[in-house]
């Protein structure tokens, strides 16, 4: 019996600005209420009272919540509240503050900007690699059968499809055997087939009546932890004699789409999403909400390009190894867990519906594989993107997000290492650190003399924080103007109306509230620095760490390729200001822009290339930095500016010293 | 509404000596009741009247039924009736006669009668064959993951089970990735892995806790048109190393069985069945009981060997093209219309979940291929057993059954035909023709004097009827005692109490009414000689013609060899007597046995075996003899006792001519 007086009573809370009401009982909490309703709100540690990101103000009625390190107490006094530390006592309006929103307008941008610099890059995989898509589709005139020919009508479409052959490249399978002696009659053996490759051979997955051979698209997707970028492919073009000179490799992209992966709202890193893949039903909801992702991507891709879902052969997909254990369900724990083993980095090819992708039953997922936990197929497809295997001279692959992945090596060897950078370039443990969003300022100069700022902001929008290029350009700036010392602390001789000593020790005002969208002051504190610090000293040491597994140095480089969204946009100069970048010509740096879904779309139409990114994933020494005691010695040495060793940035030392900049 | 006035009405049909009891209503056929409660009655013609063989008394009670060509007016008077052209009209005692019923005692004996002839012919298969069964099993005690080792699970798993190899020779599926991060862990990384071959490269299909390398069996089924035969081996024998070198090869089996296929209620030959699947659900119904009769087999193997049905980790089936079509539920159709396409004859394994099997979701299915419509797996799984493809020498294999499957060549070329023999030998289309099942007559001597008979029926019981080589016997016995001509016509010369005209011509007497279980005369009629006649030729020319296409005769053959349960029992001499084999001398020929079960078994423990299947099938050539002009001719010249062209039966003619055998 339960007795009514102990039920939990029920409130209404209504979420604004998208204005949608969710039912929620007493003791909920507001995060996961919000969650269930599918109302984001920025939760960068997976709700866990950590990041203090999930801010909200209650606007009406109340919630049980105490206060927290993270709110003032004027804040708190205003109702802002921490959602995730916040339970339900009655109903409420809860207003989601600008900051903790998120903000899709970056994502309309194209996900590759195909400037001269990334298509020189890539030349060479497009050159190399044949068209063959993944999953190809031929038109075939078949002899009908006869008394001198009556092979089956599986060894007939095989034998049509590589003539001259004896049909043993392709299996015809029990799905496709169902209906495929009426088929062909109806067909008067004029059939086209799609054939997807598997290890070393063909499996037909779909007959059709007729020609279609044209009517072949394939989707790449880069499975982001922040976002999911998407392209469709036509390779009914590639396929054609007419045109098939000029986009031999080179595949017709007919739209593309990104989004914000659905996941972000469990947490914005890949820790706090594998954190909540151990809830009960956790791993199960992660994936859902991936797949819902990918299938609001996969809408628009075929709404804009006015293409039939069910005549898309393929997808290829690249993501990082969390990324990839969440997307087909498979538990993803020992990644977090020393000594960090996924289950796996290699997936074979399975029907696209299997994960739930609303696409034809014959459409086949293909996955680029990944080397370790921390160094996922995204490298993987970035790396043989890049061409870096196909030269002598030795390049260094870098992807600087939440993680920052390298991978140094040339056609001979590779070595690869993830070093845990933190997420300061994506905004994460800065206090107004965001990403790349309208409103964030992405460019800074600081005058020497009196240290006023100059800044832009991505769209020219009024700021409400800053962004990874802006840290950089920030830091690089308060330090060559001697405002910050080479540890990164404010020196206190530099008395300046925009340092001043605020509640966690001293911090530069970049804005002050009134020209802010966000009504306060944004700045950058020392606790900020030492993040910005700790993230730029993983990355270099990474990289020495690896060259010197290699026994090189930097100047031994050939060429520095610099991958992702947050490379793109960053100032060259800046970087190596601070020693994030090694003092080497300028002119060896290289933008390779979004590397993981340029990677799965060459491997989408050229087979050769798939096949390439399994031989290098697999000749890709790991190097684990983790509890690694060259890594550590090499990461204090960088917890300098630009670093202890004076010598590796003589340049920068040059102008700190002279002022003068060559 | 409907009236209740027109419902049809209800009745009770009982069968004896059964004694089942099935409902059925007014208007419903006896043979589909039959059929429909599980009740054997034989129906070679697959229920269309033609036959004859379906002949069941009413006891009690009625049926609509007219008389019927196959029933004397004695028989109709008596009650005699033919199931499938009789319908319920009131409740009936259905009383099946013992020439109607399945006999199963025959299938008691082991399939193959493993004497030194079969062995020594398939000495060579287990010497060439490395053992590795097609699914192996592998104990592995795998290094846990450390800080310079944390490749992914599914690595470590594939490294483990390839030493030295970088792991890409093994695939881990989805199935196998769910649980396997928490069965490594808790086995403390001590595991005992099982993995499938596909076509170049393993698959996991489950992993185990601990050492379970020896709890690994396999089966080999032989599904033949009438029998389905299957034979559980013990895989972890040969995994052993101590045992190693004896068994090597030769797989240790523990435990045998063989019923009757279920489909035989269906219909007796691959036409019938064919017709069958073109009703309205037939298709699923044959595919469901061929299952059943090999789930049946299934339980009878593990109980009789206590063996874990989930410890079985593969199946590897041959059998003919239209057995493989209804194994797997795909149309047969364009089978048996000209120019007898198969919708496949090569299978991709499958899980034999797929097809119904009660075995452990991980147990693999995989097929032998088979080459056209009429020349199958169960043909190549015994060319592959003979090692005749690995011999210079030109071997000729035949499989007399239903029809007459032979195969020309050697390790460089191989020919193959079917030769539409017909079921002469199986019993069909011969008055008083059975199977080899116990009262079967099937040696038979005749007493050139007087025409009286001696014979020896399969375990001496009554005599029920007469098999095929008690009919080869009798037919060679009567003609070189000049009771019939070379045309298979009665001499009317020859007067004796045992020759006399009957309802269709002049008939032979071999047993009289009282001596017989049937009390019936047992009589070989003129138009059962013209039915034999029909067969041996269309052997003989089929061997002829495959012949010529090599350029070859008869004397050229190194070994003449004869596979299948019928040609185990023949006379060779009374077989060359009647121009069924050639005359050539007798120690050229060889007896296989089930070629179709050994080749299975060898598949199911040897990986390169099995390739070989594949290689074999796709190189045999098959001649087309339907329509065949060539064909015709031949066939025209053996319908002669023993052929046309004496010179071909040198020493037959002397024997006849002279009545002295050297």
């Amino acid at each position: 019996m339960v007795c009514l007086n102990n039920m939990p009573r029920e409130y209404r809370i209504r979420f604004l600005p998208i204005d949608r009401v969710a039912p929620a009982a007493e003791g909920d909490n507001l995060l996961e209420i919000a969650m269930k309703a599918g109302v984001h709100i920025n939760a960068s540690c997976g709700g866990n009272g950590a990041c203090g990101k999930c801010k909200v103000r209650i606007a009406e009625g109340s919630v049980a919540s105490s206060p927290h390190r993270c709110l003032s107490d004027d804040e708190y006094g205003k109702g802002f509240r921490l959602a995730c530390s916040s339970t339900v006592n009655a109903g409420a309006v809860v207003e989601i503050p600008l900051e903790s929103q998120v903000d899709r307008s970056i994502l309309r941008k194209p996900a590759i900007r195909d400037d001269a610099d990334a298509a020189a890059l890539i030349e060479g995989s497009i050159r190399d690699n044949a068209f063959e898509p993944l999953v190809v589709k031929h038109y075939l005139e078949l002899p009908g059968p006869n008394p001198n020919d009556n092979v089956s009508d599986a060894a007939r479409l095989a034998r049509g499809f590589v003539p001259g052959k004896d049909g043993s490249e392709m299996a015809v399978p029990l799905e496709v055997l169902g209906d495929l002696g009426k088929k062909l009659r109806d067909a008067h053996w004029k059939v086209t087939v799609t054939a997807a490759s598997n290890e070393r051979f063909r499996e037909a997955v779909l007959v059709e009546e007729g020609n279609r051979e044209r009517v072949h698209y394939a989707l790449a997707v880069d499975v982001g932890t922040t976002t999911v970028c998407a392209q469709l492919i036509d390779c009914g073009r590639g396929n054609s004699g007419d045109v098939k000179g000029a986009p031999s490799g080179n595949p017709p992209v007919i739209a593309e789409s990104a989004d914000y992966n659905g996941q972000i709202s469990y947490g914005e890193d890949v820790i706090s999403r594998i954190m909540y893949s151990r809830k009960k039903g956790g791993l199960k909801r992660l994936q859902d909400i991936v797949v819902s992702t990918m299938n609001r991507l996969i809408e628009d891709l075929i709404g804009s390009a006015c293409v039939d879902a069910a005549d898309i052969s393929h997808v290829v997909v690249a993501g990082n190894t969390t990324m990839m254990h969440l997307l087909f369900g498979i538990d993803p724990k020992h990644i977090m867990l020393a000594p960090y083993t996924p289950l796996a980095t290699a997936f074979a090819p399975v029907s696209s519906r299997r994960i739930g992708l609303k696409l034809g039953g014959h459409a086949r997922l293909y996955t680029v594989p990944g080397v370790a936990s921390y160094v996922g197929g995204d490298i993987v497809s970035g790396v043989a993107l890049s061409g870096m295997t196909s030269r002598d001279e030795v390049s260094l692959f870098m992807d600087i997000g939440t993680n920052g992945e390298i991978v140094l090596g040339n056609s001979q060897w590779l070595l690869c290492a993830s070093c845990s950078a933190g997420p300061a370039f994506e905004g994460g443990g800065i206090q107004f650190g965001m990403r790349a969003a309208p409103g964030a300022i992405e460019k800074v100069r600081i005058n020497p003399a009196n240290l006023e700022p100059m800044m832009i902001t991505v769209d020219r929008a009024k700021p409400l924080g800053i962004c990874g290029s802006g840290l950089i350009d920030i830091v690089a700036e308060l330090f060559m103007a001697g405002a910050i010392d080479q540890n990164g602390k404010f020196a206190e001789k530099r008395s300046s109306p925009r340092i001043r000593k605020g509640v966690s020790g001293y911090e530069y005002v970049l804005c002050f509230a009134a020209e802010t969208k966000i009504d306060k002051d944004i700045v950058i504190t020392e606790v900020d620095l030492d993040n910005i610090m700790r993230t730029k000293a993983a990355v270099y040491a990474g990289c020495k760490v690896l060259l010197e597994n290699g026994s090189l140095a930097f100047p031994d480089l050939g060429m520095v390729i610099i991958a992702g969204g947050f490379g793109h946009s960053i100032d060259i100069e800046k970087a190596v200001a601070i020693g994030l970048l090694p003092e080497i010509p300028v002119e060896r740096f290289r933008f390779l822009g979004n590397g993981s879904l340029g990677g799965a779309r060459m491997a989408a139409v050229s087979r050769s290339f798939f096949e390439k990114t399994g031989v290098i994933a697999r000749s890709m020494t790991n190097i684990e930095l983790s509890n690694n005691t060259q890594f550590m010695d090499e990461f204090m040495a960088a917890m300098f500016l630009p670093h202890t060793d004076e010598k590796a940035f003589p340049e920068v030392m040059r102008v700190l010293k002279t002022g003068y900049r060559s």
